[in-house]
């Protein structure tokens, strides 16, 4: 039996420990939570787990062998190193870190003591995800030609964090594992219209070596919720509209040929347009998925796709975004 | 009688003379093209036009009041230049001109001969658009927090500009015209998959001095077909989706107030989520529109709202697209 | 202390324990259910509840102020009234009862003892329809042209009844509750395609005394789910639409006058179009507004707008649709 | 070269003379219309046209080959007559005549001439219908379960005759040419609301001697304009949405087994949902493909599809409906 503390029992918390509850060798044996009424609505929903109010009760606790960090971004590195320290594998809420070298420090010390990390990119787990993974890996689209994301609405304002750390975590991470291509330089423009000086609408590039261009709208402040990537490639072009309840992914036999010819005016445009293709997609819920496979990779010694790596690329993102914000949109190479 | 000569008969020239002739004081009087299947298409459905092979026959033509250009950007400046300088005025497809300084001289050059120019952005005529610019004029929306446009589809291919200079001029020129504030620096980014190198997909982002900001995504080659504007204001935001065909408009009573306590997590946010409210359109087609109201502008010595002026700006923008599009998205002041 | 009883621990009877626990005043104490694996869940979420096999330990319960019933349709007399014997208010699942005489005979009964009774039709406390009884009250519709609901999904085969007995009472009762007049008769007409003959399509038509028509599609075989009424009135026509998340009601100021002339070809009709409106609808949760409600009605001796009588109307309408369907549509007189 | 007169200029006709114009072989050679404004503007869009104000000079001219009627229903049969007494093919708008023994005296007397009657039943040539019956036909949905299908909008109010006969030849030909099965009897239901008392709302329903159902339901009344086709199959269901640009038909492989066993608990039912396909549809002008086909079928002495007696078929369905309509939904055998 797998037993895990989880620390946060927020708005996420709950998720995580009824997922790892529900998860077969596994038990939930400690929560923990600074807020007493998040403590309170623990114990009614499990009156059976141990709480705490200081994490260390979770961190270095015996009967711990993973630690779910379900907490503020800026919380994350001193608590997985605690937990780290303590010969704990760590499950770790996106994004990663707020630093990329505290993410590279996490990573080692997790390397010498043979513990696995997970980021809680959850969204790598969904049907849609892992379907449009296997469409790209299986070349059906070809040669991807941009990765076009938009995440809009009248969203929660985070009190610490810009919408770029707040949303793009979840477009990254989703192009970084769909796509085998690597970004070599990224930027970003943004605006905030609060006193806060929060940016509320940003739009992030991600630049590759070859043609390809990835580009992501995020908006806190939009009255209408979008939530659609749209993949053009080569051979087919996918439309992912996350809102939809049963055609969530579009697979569109459309495309263009051009054949120049001498003069300007001979070019040749070849239009194709055939039929649409919607996918079944498995409806399980994303994050049983990902805590069960999280066990599967510490029983059976496999690195998870969604590995401390993996947030690091992530967080590397989010810096040079970030970085790139404050320069009026210069490319900042990664 | 106020006659008409128009040059360029090919995919839009028909339009022009369609509704040109059917607006009240005017005669359509004589129609060039270079291309003599398109001047047959013309004899056939207007059997008494004159028709030339040669723009001269119509700029220098004695019978002509207006030149109506529309014809390749590239070669709007030099047609324009005979026409103003024979006494014409001048409605000339959009964009106005390659280059700023064309603009600049041909507009110097009507001033002079007190001759009109009207530039065909088509768009400002649309009940849609006249619509915004009215909720806008009457303080609906409130200050303009950003602006965010969508315009993509499996586009048709231009042999001689990219997709900036195929599409973006619809877009900047209704921010121009509803917006009141200008922008102060433009910076782009796009990709080209194909030999012609012209960019395909692009990204541009309109700068203000106060915190606004206004973004253009544009692309050729979309699987889908998308034309949507938010404008996000103070008091109301606006989604005009303009595939619909009968709400074209919705004005969403949302948005945030902010207000900022002392400790960081005392952040206070109220939403607000209200009606919504799709206000009738009229649907006059809207070059209809435009062409009475180059007219009336003619008759009654006005300024046109999309006047020499109006077509510079939108060039303005599209150079300095085109210079930061080549420098990876630095910022090109205006 | 209000306490209830709970009998039925399926597909609905956790969200009635849910919502009568977080009632104020209100005491779940009992739940029953012949299925042991049920039982086992509720013990698991509810480890302080009593938990029975056998619905006599609930009906007859000296600590049970309300029997809540939450069984199949054939079960609700014979419970209904054992609890009502007993001196219990109950709380019945939609349908009331099989036959219109036995809900009689419970009403008969409730009303001797001064017992409430309500028929859960929970789409009467959903936002949408209370927006639409307050639009209709208000008379911002008009005199009703029309009333066109329609009903279809892919959805669970019921195997004790056909589509008509498991979709229409949710229409039916918001018809009933909506629109003042009521019907004089029902036609129906319906087939089924599998071996258990029963119905999985259906029509159903309510006829009334003025011009006023119902219609009611009801499916259980179709690929897409929709949920979306219809009601056409003099002065406005409404479009609700249950899938939608935020603009789930729609009031267009579209209509039509006609002023008859003399010869036939004088008909002069005139086309209103105006502005579509889209109020804020309430979200809090339907079975929340209803369970609080009862307590209200018992505590302050209210008749609930679902009390027996409605749930009878309901009946009799579902009754006479079953007639009529086995003749083929006849009219049937309510 | 067929020679082409052209009866009616309102609406429609203007359509039929421009495609019949750019058939190949064919010439539009006359044009009546009892209104001399549609007479004007048939002269300016066609100057070398014969006009007329008096049918008799169409029906009895000698250089003509084809009457094409586009007028107002309860002038066809006596047009008709005309023509082919004359030794006209007949081009028929639909409806073909208003009553079936007309319509059967005309496709006598046209056996009798060996003359072809084609009724404009002109949603056969679209790509969507010709689409769905390919897939009828190569039993990709398998056997029918039912046909259910929508068309509402704020309609134009005809002067003459009820939203039944307005509406419903579209969908009834639609039927009757793609579902190979002939319905059995006919029930109508609906309600005017107006002094003219012709029904704006009507609810059909064609039974057939298999458990096939099919449902038309057609309203001049809906402030929203649906035109939605469900046909649900053993094998896969579709859904044909007309008002969709490009993805007019979708094809889902969803269904239900329903293996029954002993006991009422026992129903054992299969959910099958996999995935959804989007065919390409053809664009063509589906009046041109008509055309066309009409042509073809005089020189090479086919049988229309929509000749003669498929029109009968949708007029004894007409019959029917509107009988059933005054008989308050009774089933009327066909």
């Amino acid at each position: 039996m797998i037993r895990v503390g989880v620390i946060g029992y927020g708005y996420w918390g709950p998720n995580i420990v009824r997922n790892f509850s529900s998860t077969k060798g596994v038990e939930v044996i400690s929560v923990c939570d600074r807020d007493s009424a998040a403590l309170g609505r623990c114990k009614i929903a499990y009156p059976y787990l141990k709480v705490f109010s200081d994490a260390h009760d979770i961190t270095t606790a015996k009967d711990v062998d993973i630690v779910a960090i379900v907490t503020p971004v800026f919380t994350h590195y001193r608590l997985a190193k605690n937990a780290l320290k303590n010969g704990k594998h760590i499950f770790v809420e996106k994004p990663f870190t707020l630093k990329s070298k505290e993410a590279e420090e996490l990573i080692e010390l997790a390397d010498k003591k043979k513990l696995k990390i997970m980021i809680d990119h959850t969204f790598l787990f969904t049907g849609a995800v892992r379907k449009i993974k296997e469409l790209i890996d299986d070349n059906v689209l070809g040669d991807i030609y941009y990765y076009d994301s938009t995440r809009i609405n009248l969203g929660l304002f985070q009190h610490d964090v810009n919408v770029i750390w707040d949303l793009a975590p979840h477009d990254l991470s989703i192009m970084d594992y769909c796509i085998r291509e690597k970004p070599v330089a990224i930027s970003a423009i943004g605006a905030g219209h609060f006193s806060n000086k929060l940016e509320n609408i940003a739009y992030i590039v991600a630049h590759f070596k070859n043609n390809m261009i990835a580009h992501f709208n995020i908006n806190w402040l939009s009255p209408v919720k979008v939530r659609t990537t749209l993949i053009g490639g080569e051979k087919k072009m996918l439309v992912w509209n996350d809102l939809e309840t049963d055609e969530k992914i579009k697979v569109y036999d459309k495309g263009v040929k051009i054949k120049n010819k001498e003069g300007i005016y001979e070019l040749l445009v070849e239009y194709r347009s055939g039929d649409m293709w919607s996918p079944r997609i498995d409806h399980t819920e994303a994050l049983k998925v990902e805590t069960e496979y999280f066990i599967d990779c510490i029983l059976n010694h496999k690195t998870p796709i969604n590995d401390g790596r993996a947030g690091l690329r992530i967080v590397e993102m989010l810096e040079a975004a970030d970085k790139s914000l404050k320069q009026n949109g210069n490319l900042v190479r990664l």
